[in-house]
Formats: structure tokens, C-alpha cells, sequence
């Protein structure tokens, strides 16, 4: 059972990693971005005011440096890490940066070539304020491999999408419950809350002890996310001050944490028998998703299934409706490049994890969208995330 | 009854802003951080890699940025917007920021001085990347008051610390849950999600119709983080793969989106009769958040209750486990400055909010740690969060 990141993963990306440093001839690589950090040494936390980084050398050291609040946090999370240096707290008598210097120093990495993804300091977040490495190290080479890191990311391995499978699974029960539990006069939220701890509670009996989610609070949720009846219209609803009421259109998602890895199953439910034009709107709604999954294969552009999209959507009338792209990648970050987007001249490749889910948007009436998880195969696409997507098994009876 | 920012509160914050371009002889900002967004125009939505900015002009007129999909919807949550511009979706046949440029040029703001938050751009942000304002126009100022706008936000109006004492209701009924739904056996997210749940809904039936939260998907949360037994001497554990047993400590968290303002409550609760130990560590944690509360007062620096503490703790032969300093400022975020720590020579005054929270964590054992939301005054300090917090109130009997 696969509910975990195992350290030969964590070899294999750093293995990555150290090719990026030779090519670049970096001595080590200095890194704050909260994911990269999980996605190298499989420590997750909190992102704050307060800086954190780790620094990899070539030579395979790994060192945490940050608050210390997070010292025993990290040594009891990841076995990677052979040096911690913490600083008491932000903003601290001497600025956590200039704390970062001292220790490079004392690493003898001041005069270094030294990669970085974010930012050679720390990023602006919750009130940070401070220097720069760059200042603060002037004979250090600071050289910005983001984008390597992103590629690297880019590509999944067959041990994360193993990982979104078994998320799939648990978003699935999720979403079942959810369906399960929606009844009109309640808000959308009291049944979002309900299945997600029903959810959680049966995933962790069923995966057993040594679960537990890596970067969320609880294992599985499902929920509207305010997207009810006429608020659906708005992609990014947040919250509703109504009940869900007969003859709404809900649209949902859910999703599970395994590892970290959190696939995306989406779909629309319907309260009481649906209108005429309710069946009309998600029926081309499915129209548009079947597009992009025929679209969607290796060697294609991501912005050639977005276009593939919008022509089927011109055809069937509904192209003002569309409000944004038909999807996007996914991994350890709920939205990662490829974009499905008309923008995006990605060629796809195997190991690229995306989300199909063109959407219409009906002023007045609501949302018409599913979401499901892709995987980019060699000579195929695998479609990770299931439930059904017909009106009937969508249609809550009341 | 409050439980939303009025449209004089929006102008209050708007005349601020004025002042500021009046001073700095700007023709407009471009806002870019959600926050700040709210801040100005009472917007929130979720942050994606699509960007999204306003500008506010001197005369008066306020201009909405972003994707198609937030269109309706930042129609629909604000009515101080007097343009929407959209482009379809990231990363778009032509990259947003350089239609934002072409929209700037429209306004005949090509040529002007502009402030601006966090970026004269876009920030990184789930796989985001592009241009600077300031390269593509070149004759356009930029003009960098991130600082100005934060200023503003460090002291908060009546309205502000009404909303607050508000949220500190509802973070009480989502607490006294908490701790009657806590027993042996059960996971802490199965606890958490049952008290969020049930506080929710009653805080809804008691605010009535109007009333949604800004930020939040539901009204009110409570839960524990995974801060439970030895897992609580991480200060910022996330999750923790076994159940509560008798004899843990816990460190909860409870609040209510009020407006988008949360207060900050977070109590110990002991499973069963705690031990010598525990009663004298949760003892020394009272005594510590006292020293903060005896010293927090007008005109006092923020480090001064930091070093309050640290005096306290050394006499008590705690310093040792004292892991972070001594608490934050609070707001439309949940940490801002000023910070309670040695190194933030903020002098406090009336209008600033912060949590009150020393904590020490002894490894093994757990964290003890209370937080309070307290509001500075002319002459005196209001705690508005409340809730037991002796040794037998917060006992669960088994």
C-alpha cells in the first residue's frame, strides 16, 4: 500500500537535482518555495513570516535552516536533513537573513556558485520584510534554476502517480457522500463538513496506522465551495448566504490527501429533476469534456486541447460561456503548469498530470463543469479520477 | 448588528489612500495582493496563477483586472468598482500583464507616477510567470507604497474591532464544542470538524440571511492541528496519524470569519486528570502570557512584552522551552506586525491588534500554549477573546 513518498523517490529527485547543479557548476542550491522543500526532503509545514530554507550541497548535505519553532518539527518528519540552524523568531535582534549569511559562511559557502528557486532571501508573506543574500553574500554567484526545478516537477514519476491513484479512490467515497448527503434546506457547507469527516474517518480506518495527510489538516474533503444555484456562475464562488434549494445546480469538488498528491474530481449535482435547460447546458457541458479528452494525447500541444475546446464550443453555440481554460497540471500544487490553455505551447509528454475541465457559465442559472485527473501515458491517456457524469445518476431525488 | 465592512469604512480607507498619492504626487496605485484588494474595495477571492490587480485613481475611479472568471463575481461582491477589464485565462495567447499595459495605456495612465503593493507585475504564484509593468511602460513612474497601505492596516477603525469582538463570539461557541465533543478514541480532525460543523450552523441561524463569510468556506473552526500529546511540542504540527489518548495535552484553535476577521482563541485541553508535570507546565504557560498581558500597554515598544517574557521564563527556569516569541499582529491576516519580539521596536498604540501567545513545549510531552486577541486602547488593553483558562476548566473527565 502506497500512502507515503519512500526515500528512493526522494534519491531519484535529488539525483535531478544534482545533474542541475553540475551542468551549472553549483557548489549547492538554496531553497524557500514550501513545495520544492516537501518535494526534495518530504517536510511540509506551514509557511509563515518567518524564513525558511534548505540548502543542498553537492556533496549530498542537507541543511534546514529556519525558526525554531520548526527544529524538532522537521527532524522528526525527514530523515534527509544532517544539519538544522535556527534563529529564535522573526523579526529577532539580528535579521533570520543575515542569520542565513553567518551560516553560509560558516559552511564556506560564501565565495560558491549557489542555485536558487524563489528568491536568494526569503519571499514577501504575512508582513516579512528583508535583505538579500545577494547583498549580504557579495562574492557568492547566485544563479536562478526555478525553472529546473519546475521541470523537474513537471514530469511525474510512477510513484506519484500511484499516489494520485490512491487519492482518486478517496475522493471518490468523498464525492459519494457528499451526493450522498445534499438535500435542499441545508448550506452547502453543513454537507461539505459532514462528508469530508465521514470521508477522512473511513480512509484513515482503511489505510491504517501509519497514515496520516501530509499538507492538509484532514485526509479527504468534499464540498461546493459556495458554487450554488446562480452563485455557480461564478467559477470561483467562495461562500453562499442561502440553502442549497430545489432546482439548483451545485457544482462540486473533492479530493483526497495522499502524500501530499491530491487529485481533482469535480462534477455538477442537481436538486430535484432537472429543467430542460439545465440537461441542455450540462449535457454540452460533457460535449466540451469529451473534446478535450479526445484531444488530449502525447506529442500534442496542451494549447491544441484548448482549441479543440473552443471550436466544439463555437459549434455548439456556447463559446461566450466558456470563462476559462479547459485545465490545468497538477502535482504536490493544486494548479502547476501545463496549462490547458490557448497560450500554453507545451508538448505533452508522458508522466504530465492534468485536469480536464472546460466549463459553462450561465448568468442567473449556474455552473456547468466536471473536473477529472489525467494521466499522460506513453501511447495513451489514463483518466485517474471516476464517478459517474450522467444527469440521471447526478440527480438528487427529493 | 455587524458582521460586514460598511460602504463608510471602504471610504474611510480610500481617503487614507488618497492622502497617501496626494503626499507621494501619484495619479494612481495597481494593487496586486489580495489582501490589500479586500482592504480597499471588500473583494476577496481565491488566488490563482491568473492575475489579478485594481487601480485606483486620484478622481475617484476604481478599475478591476483580472480573468474572466472573477468578471461577475467582483460584480456582484462590491459595488466601488467602476470597470471591469478581463483577459480569457492564463497564460493567454497574449501574456495578461501586457494587456494590463494596454489598459494603462487607455487610461492615458502610460505616462503617470503609480504606486504600487506588491509588485509592479504580478507575483509568483502556482506556476505564474511574467513581465514588469515597469519595462513595458517605460514612461510610467512606479512608485513603491506597499509599506504606506500597511501602515493603514496597522491600525485598525471601531468598525474593525467590532467585527473582531464579533468573531471572538462565534470562536467561543466553536471552542466550548471543541472541548465537549473531545474524548479518548477519537482522531482530532473527526473532533475538529464536528465542533466546525455545528458552530457553523448556529452561527449562521443567529446572524440570519445577510450574513456569509468573507474568506472562509464556513463561518467557524475549531480543531487542533495535530498538536496532540508529544505531537503538540511542534508549534506548528499539521496532522498526526493516531487518535487522542487519556493523559494527552492538546493545543487548540478556534475562530469565525466575521467581515474576513478572525480572532485568535487557542486554549490547552487535558484528556483526563493531568499529571504534576502537566499542571505545572500549564501553570508556568498562564504565568508567562500574564508577564505579556501585565506589559502590553499604549506607548510600551512591541519588544518590551517579548523580553517581559523572556525574563519571566528565565526566573522560572523555562527559557529553554520557549520556542517562538510572544504573539503578532492580527487582522484581515492571520499574522501581521507588529510582532511581539525582541526585534520589533514598534511603539503600540491605540487601534493595534495582536494575539497575546507565549508558549513552551517540552519534547515528549506536548505545548502549552494559550492565545488571546487583545485590542490596544488609549489607556487601557481589551482582551476580547474569552474562555477558561485554569487547570480544571479545561480538564476532560474520562
Amino acid at each position: 500500500m502506497v500512502y507515503a513518498v519512500p526515500t528512493r523517490e526522494f534519491e531519484r529527485r535529488l539525483n535531478l537535482l544534482y545533474r542541475v547543479m553540475d551542468e551549472k557548476r553549483l557548489d549547492a542550491v538554496y531553497i524557500v518555495n514550501p513545495i520544492n522543500i516537501a518535494y526534495f526532503i518530504g517536510f511540509y509545514y506551514l509557511q509563515t513570516e518567518r524564513p525558511v530554507a534548505i540548502v543542498v550541497r553537492r556533496n549530498g548535505d542537507i541543511y534546514f535552516l529556519g525558526p525554531l519553532l520548526e527544529r524538532d518539527h522537521v527532524l522528526s518528519q525527514t530523515k534527509l536533513v544532517s544539519r538544522v540552524y535556527t534563529y529564535r523568531d522573526y523579526p529577532g535582534e539580528v535579521h533570520p537573513i543575515r542569520l542565513f549569511a553567518d551560516w553560509l559562511r560558516e559552511l564556506h559557502l560564501d565565495s560558491s556558485a549557489i542555485g536558487y528557486d524563489a528568491s536568494p532571501g526569503y519571499v514577501s508573506y504575512w508582513g516579512y520584510k528583508g535583505p538579500s543574500l545577494t547583498d549580504l553574500l557579495p562574492n557568492a554567484k547566485f544563479v536562478n534554476i526555478s525553472d529546473d526545478i519546475y521541470s523537474m516537477r513537471l514530469i511525474k514519476s510512477d510513484v506519484e502517480i500511484e499516489l494520485l491513484r490512491e487519492s482518486a479512490k478517496w475522493s471518490n467515497l468523498a464525492h459519494s457522500l457528499l451526493q450522498d448527503y445534499t438535500a435542499p434546506g441545508m448550506y452547502d457547507y453543513e454537507i461539505s463538513l459532514r462528508a469530508s469527516l465521514d470521508a477522512s474517518i473511513m480512509m484513515k480506518k482503511a489505510l491504517g496506522p501509519g497514515y496520516k495527510p501530509l499538507r492538509s489538516e484532514y485526509p479527504a474533503y468534499a464540498g461546493f465551495r459556495g458554487q450554488v444555484g446562480e452563485h455557480g456562475a461564478y467559477p470561483h464562488s467562495i461562500s453562499v448566504e442561502r440553502p442549497i434549494k430545489v432546482g439548483d445546480v451545485l457544482v462540486t469538488g473533492a479530493t483526497a490527501d495522499v502524500g501530499g498528491y491530491m487529485a481533482e474530481l469535480e462534477r455538477n449535482l442537481f436538486v430535484g429533476k432537472p429543467s430542460n435547460d439545465v440537461v441542455k447546458y450540462h449535457e454540452t457541458a460533457l460535449k466540451l469534456q469529451d473534446a478535450a479528452l479526445n484531444a488530449l494525447r502525447p506529442g500534442v500541444k496542451a494549447s491544441d486541447v484548448d482549441r479543440a475546446v473552443i471550436r466544439v464550443a463555437k459549434e455548439l453555440g456556447v463559446a461566450e460561456y466558456l470563462l476559462h481554460h479547459s485545465g490545468h497540471g497538477l502535482g504536490l500544487e493544486s494548479h502547476e503548469a501545463p496549462f490547458l490553455d490557448v497560450g500554453d505551447e507545451t508538448v505533452l509528454r508522458p508522466g504530465m498530470v492534468v485536469t480536464v475541465e472546460p466549463g459553462i457559465y450561465v448568468s442567473g442559472l449556474g455552473g456547468f463543469r466536471h473536473s477529472d485527473t489525467v494521466v499522460i501515458h506513453e501511447d495513451y491517456v489514463e483518466v485517474i479520477t471516476y464517478y459517474p457524469r450522467d444527469t440521471e445518476s447526478l440527480t438528487i431525488e427529493i
